[in-house]
């Protein structure tokens, strides 16, 4: 398989969440063109995305929303749930320790580390605070594959050298820097602002 | 002009990106389809985005990289600072409080409320958390425009209606719930599980 960029991951997602609301309605099929433009992206757009993953279409009459559907869960790791643990204790991490949406989804928040004495021990919605000592031996034992690391920037290339040294291939950084990790490691930087960013061009049409 | 989608303007933010970094490195032109391959978009759909806002290009030797920043920049609202009110001084809304890279990029959290007696009065980054019933007032004061939800689902659309009563325009919703607000008032819900989303992919294809 072509190796994908995660602007494509993205988009497959957005296609497979517009999929699952057709396939809920009982449609059963829908061309590269309806479907672009129910995500606001050009037909030639999603005939390349989805042609990385082989021949989805039925020529005449689209694609087939369920068969499709069931595809990209599979692709995308969706069909499955995922062990993740959070690195720092603090307000951002306990923040999504608490957050519903992501059991909902597939994401088993199991693990929680800190480096404070006051945070360790903590319990916070059923996950107890371990220190920092305890991140690989504590991974291992309770199989988590992905971590999120919500510490301040300056312990921040700490923690991913701990996670890596556990075996973790995946993480989230929500910490306001760019980590240095071996090539075969998964880092996705997430900038919170960047939600915000999409407001201010209405805002700025709306004065 | 033509209405945009939220995706179509997500996309010109990454256009944007990629063109203050290319103008970094005084390169002086870029094509839609170079500019496609860095972001990973086809060419005409860079093409498509950047039509909606008149003629950017120069025939024959794509667009002018320091013009179209600087016009992606005027268009998305980025060329000045947003004041930005938080509603719910909970884990999320300290640590959005506490979040270095707003300032940085152009939104000035300014005001902070919640209705919880122990969280009234506190200062978390210069930011006095006030009553709910201060809310109104503290947003005409503070000439706010754009507001945080971050609130548990269950006080998320009490929230909304305070914020639209004070003539709030624009609000980003971290709380797990679908508000109900006027038409022309521009609701932006965060998922904050999108981002670990495509890591499951990558996940998937490393067992």
């Amino acid at each position: 398989m072509k190796k994908i960029s995660e602007g494509t991951i993205s988009r497959l997602f957005t296609y497979l969440r517009e999929l699952e609301q057709l396939a809920d309605f009982k449609i059963p099929t829908i061309s590269s063109a309806e479907l672009g433009e129910r995500v606001n992206l050009s037909d030639a757009q999603v005939r390349k995305d989805l042609s990385y993953f082989g021949q989805f279409g039925v020529s005449g009459s689209g694609y087939d929303i369920r068969k499709l559907r069931d595809r990209l869960a599979k692709i995308l790791g969706k069909d499955q749930a995922w062990q993740v643990a959070v690195v720092g204790a603090g307000n951002l991490g306990s923040a999504l320790l608490s957050y519903p949406g992501f059991r909902l989804r597939g994401f088993k928040l199991v693990a929680a580390f800190d480096s404070s004495p006051e945070k360790i021990g903590r319990r916070i919605k059923g996950v107890t605070v371990e220190p920092m000592e305890r991140l690989g031996e504590s991974i291992r034992e309770k199989g988590v594959e992905m971590a999120v690391i919500t510490v301040p920037a300056g312990s921040a290339q700490q923690a991913a050298e701990q996670l890596v040294a556990a075996g973790i291939k995946c993480i989230l950084n929500f910490s306001p820097t760019s980590l240095m990790v071996p090539a075969e490691i998964i880092v996705k930087d997430v900038h919170l602002c960047r939600e915000m960013e999409t407001l201010s061009y209405f805002l700025q049409h709306r004065r």
